[in-house]
């Protein structure tokens, strides 16, 4: 078999426990989809010694994200610590100035230092991956890199966030106040570490920039967006948009104008129930994309939680390990 | 800039021409999304003084798709000429015996001859891709091959067939007969050069084997699916169902169950309203596809026409344009 694809691994949070533990027990039916082995070689989290439900204790544990980034044994850094700033950052442009390529989950390190890591990535010839940084395991990002790249996109539009929609939707069918559906989302590991960046739609407006400069112009930046969430949407306003026959959704939406500038806005908007998005219930998400020639694309999945998001993490890992070894044979072999 | 892709492009039907179309009107953009010129270096169809709103007059008309794809002036061979044997089939093998990719939305030629077309590929280290062989635009061959990489999947199912979902929803909508239906949807350019093909199923049937392939297994094999097509549904049926607040479509199916063989089905369902597939209407397609971890992935797009056809063409040529600088650069290069 070709020689292994190695992974340094860095954050153990819901995703990296649950990216690890499916590299660990799923290793053989991965490394055949990758065409070849795929290996942690080491990992960093601030705890070693906490219970992830995976057992990583024969795996050297690195102190330091950056330190971990640097080591000549890995081929490619898998990022899912989070934060803009600070470590992610520091660790990413760390691999990507040492030819290794970055997976990454990080959409506000993204949202943020867009053009100085995709700078580097281009300079040192290192891919940076970020499935996983929009809509968990919605394959959107690859969709709009690859699957629709023969298209002019005209309007991307959606729910991005699984936290608010599962609130919202937990409010209208089961009549429970904002709080409480909160502290479920929580319970059920939707909410992002700081569930604030969820309610008062950051979250999403990160994730709409990712698509925004994707789809539309790099140069797009968070300023140029609206954003307003749902932390002020009473069970009052929920139960009387139901009583009406509508729904209350927080929609992200990104439209290049006919002047060539862009209409750009995250608020929670009221739906009539024949909206394709009002049915989009619980912690799913969809985006419709359209565009031509292919008129419209609409994607609709989990956009939270460890196994959905794991999954846009595995996909960029085995898009590498297949990349990597494009000149030896075909370039993709089918299951 | 980098070396062009040299194109060889057979057939010139409503997909063919749109492709060519968009190669010459869209060069600079498409160019761009490559990381390298498009350009179309020769052609063959039967007829290449027929009117098809695409001056080709400039490039050489070459008889026979065969030579054409031997030419040692193309880089890929693409073919939007159908048919499961016979030209098409030969073009194909002689492109990659010669180490030339092949681009194909001949789902027919794939459910029949797969086998064979792979291990010439897997032989002559040349792709196969195949976007445009499954509902036109909805990148699905993308996202089972690389998007849900990383996942077990455990069903696949949907409306596959834009004529058969086009045909059932103007007999409910429109009240019109089955044959009238028909004829608007031949009209409007979603019909296959034979309706039988759709109407009986078999379209779908091939769509489906192609998926079952993808994503269970490629020993699967189109005798292994049970086919029943919507030649026998009457505007009577259409109208009882709609009645019921149903709605008759015609769904693909192919399930792995828990003792490892497949359950595959094509057939009319008549279909509650709450059902995901019940609002799919007109020329629209939907698959579902469910997989561990990813829990499920929905994609809605136009599953015929020409322009959203040709956009999965273009998305397969622009794939393979970038991989061929994949040692030069970056592996992509933001819009």
């Amino acid at each position: 078999m070709r020689r292994p694809l190695r992974i340094g691994l860095i954050g153990l949070g819901v995703v990296g426990a649950e990216v690890a533990r499916l590299l660990l027990v799923e290793q053989k039916t991965l490394s055949a989809q990758a065409g070849r082995p795929l290996e942690i070689v080491a990992y960093s989290t601030r705890d070693p010694h906490k219970q992830r439900g995976v057992d990583l204790s024969k795996l050297p544990w690195v102190a330091s994200p950056a330190e971990l980034a640097a080591r000549e044994d890995i081929d490619i850094l898998v990022e899912l610590m989070g934060g803009a700033d600070g470590p992610a950052l520091e660790a990413a442009e760390v691999a990507l100035k040492a030819r290794k390529h970055l997976v990454t989950a990080n959409k506000a390190m993204l949202a943020k230092h867009w053009a100085h890591l995709f700078a580097l990535s281009k300079k040192h010839h290192a891919a940076i991956m970020f499935e996983a940084s929009v809509c968990a395991g919605i394959p959107v990002v690859k969709v709009l890199r690859e699957g629709l790249a023969g298209n002019r996109i005209s309007r991307i539009s959606g729910i991005l966030n699984g936290t608010c929609n599962y609130i919202l939707s937990a409010m209208a069918e089961r009549g429970i106040e904002f709080a409480d559906a909160l502290k479920e989302a929580q319970n059920l590991g939707y909410a992002e570490a700081d569930p604030t960046l969820d309610i008062d739609g950051w979250d999403t407006a990160h994730k709409l920039i990712v698509l925004a400069k994707l789809g539309f112009d790099p140069a797009i930046t968070l300023e140029q967006i609206p954003v307003k969430g749902i932390r002020d949407i009473t069970l009052a306003d929920v139960q009387a948009a139901k009583v009406a026959g509508k729904a209350i959704r927080l929609v992200a939406s990104a439209e290049k104008k006919a002047d060539g500038t862009y209409a750009m806005e995250v608020a929670p908007k009221v739906l009539d129930a024949a909206h394709p998005l009002a049915p989009v219930s619980g912690p799913m998400n969809a985006i419709t994309i359209d565009a031509q020639p292919v008129q419209s694309c609409t994607l609709i999945g989990p956009g939270a939680g460890a196994g959905p998001t794991a999954s846009a993490v595995l996909a960029d890992i085995i898009d590498l390990a297949r990349f990597d070894i494009l000149l030896e044979g075909p370039l993709y072999l089918p299951r």
